[in-house]
């Protein structure tokens, strides 16, 4: 196969069977250049560990996944929340220091939804800016950029109360956009008629942390949180978002998060290479940069 | 059990297994005044049968539903569609009129989802305001309000491309209000950050034509077409969409819509008292005007 775009990274969540080292090789084997890791595969080696591990792959770390969930109302449940979030702000700070050049300490949060028995998503959606005001003096002394990630309102009950870019930017707004930033996801944001002009301000607001592709494509699975696609294997306009992300200068590196029972059972280096074909066809060619499939 | 609210609407996809005769028949002998019909039933008998039923049934109509699905590109098949709906603006207009007093000549547009093989999802909206262009006039001379109904983004590729009441109304913008107005599902909008606020500009608008009810829980079904509860059986904050429905003015019927297995595998006389009852609990005690459960 072709060597995959320079700017394309590896969402760990993409290979989710694959232990650590296993997929830091892979990727690293397959000629990818960067990695987004998730908390638990950090965990289950060490921090320190998996450091060392990151800087022998010689990968950069384009995110570390995830953290937040802080929509409780005020309480044990809430500190314990904040504690776990100040902690993954920590592991972003060291495992980006360990990450090779051109790694970014950005931790991605995901909201959380609404708690039990709660139908007050607007109480919900303002302890979140209180939880991210709490966090963001932790983030700008660890040099970590908080990256708050909407997700499709089918989410917006149970995992993540923030529902649209717009929401996620108006969050943001309160804080130093070098501390808290967005993440845009295909995905979660395709279908919103503003996204366009969305991207166009994050970029504007210089709060696009991340930028992350899937496609989208029906029915949905049982499960919808499983409802991601290779890029261009479904009905998402990743030529028009991702020359949307790339007309704001945004010129770092691009990952392609999937979760699909499916993929996950296709063995990994399969799936990378997979995912930097489509990452090829249907991203590489709207890149303004560098990109594009080196021979 | 009481006597249901005198504002309350059954639409009859609640009652989706049971034919005409039948939903004006359990609805009215159930108290409620009202009744949303859908085309296929009313197709099954006539419309001139359709409309004696409904004028013998002593029922007000709330809503036709539904049309739309004109998001295809020029051609025989936008043609046919297009005739469609217009044959559906005159349904709208004779069951109103056979309908009793206070009666609304409301047709309910879906606009549709993508084309096949197309990921062109603002060539699609495009398309969406010129097919409303089109039928605007055909619904003037008929009396009929053509309510553009957004529905939840999960159905944005498949089923309706306008996902969020804002498109909603600027779409509906480049029209006289008493042409082409919205219609505000609790289902589809109560996860948007901007809801409250573009409630109150589809009042100030006046194009609020109809407001329905239902509830959203998790986890979704398989099929998340069917994914709609009773009122008060989920998380929308029902009391503060009402009371921002309300404080529009609008003081018209409200239907409670339920697409869901479980619900149509209901005798349909106990669906009736069970939304009555849900409504009853969570959206008459928010109504401004003269709602609220009489004895």
């Amino acid at each position: 196969m072709s060597r995959p775009d320079r700017r394309l990274s590896i969402n760990q969540a993409t290979i989710k069977h694959a232990d650590l080292a296993t997929a830091l090789r892979v990727t690293a084997e397959a000629g990818v250049q960067a990695i987004g890791l998730w908390r638990e595969s950090v965990h289950a080696v060490g921090l320190a560990t998996a450091a060392t591990m990151l800087s022998d792959s010689g990968l950069r770390l384009t995110t570390h996944c995830r953290s937040g969930f802080f929509t409780m109302p005020e309480g044990p449940a809430r500190r314990e929340a904040l504690a776990d979030n100040r902690a993954a702000i920590e592991e972003a700070a060291i495992l980006a220091a360990a990450g090779a050049e051109g790694s970014t300490a950005i931790l991605v949060l995901v909201a959380g939804g609404l708690p039990d028995g709660s139908r007050d998503i607007m109480g919900a959606r303002e302890r979140v800016r209180d939880a991210v005001g709490e966090l963001a003096p932790h983030a700008a002394a660890a040099g970590v950029t908080l990256a708050i990630e909407p997700l499709h309102p089918m989410y917006a009950s149970d995992r993540c109360v923030v529902a649209t870019l717009g929401q996620a930017l108006d969050i943001a707004s309160d804080f130093d956009p070098s501390v808290v930033g967005v993440a845009v996801d295909s995905f979660h944001v395709w279908w919103d008629p503003d996204v366009l002009h969305q991207i166009e301000r994050a970029g504007r607001e210089a709060r696009l942390a991340t930028y992350q592709v899937c496609d989208w494509r029906t029915p949905l699975p049982a499960d919808v949180l499983l409802s991601r696609h290779y890029p261009g294997d479904g009905v998402i306009d990743l030529a028009r978002l991702t020359s949307a992300v790339e007309a704001t200068g945004y010129d770092r590196d691009i990952e392609v998060e999937i979760f699909n029972e499916a993929v996950w059972a296709t063995d990994p280096i399969e799936t990378i290479e997979r995912s930097a074909a489509g990452f090829a066809s249907s991203v590489s060619p709207h890149l303004r940069t560098l990109g594009g499939v080196l021979p």
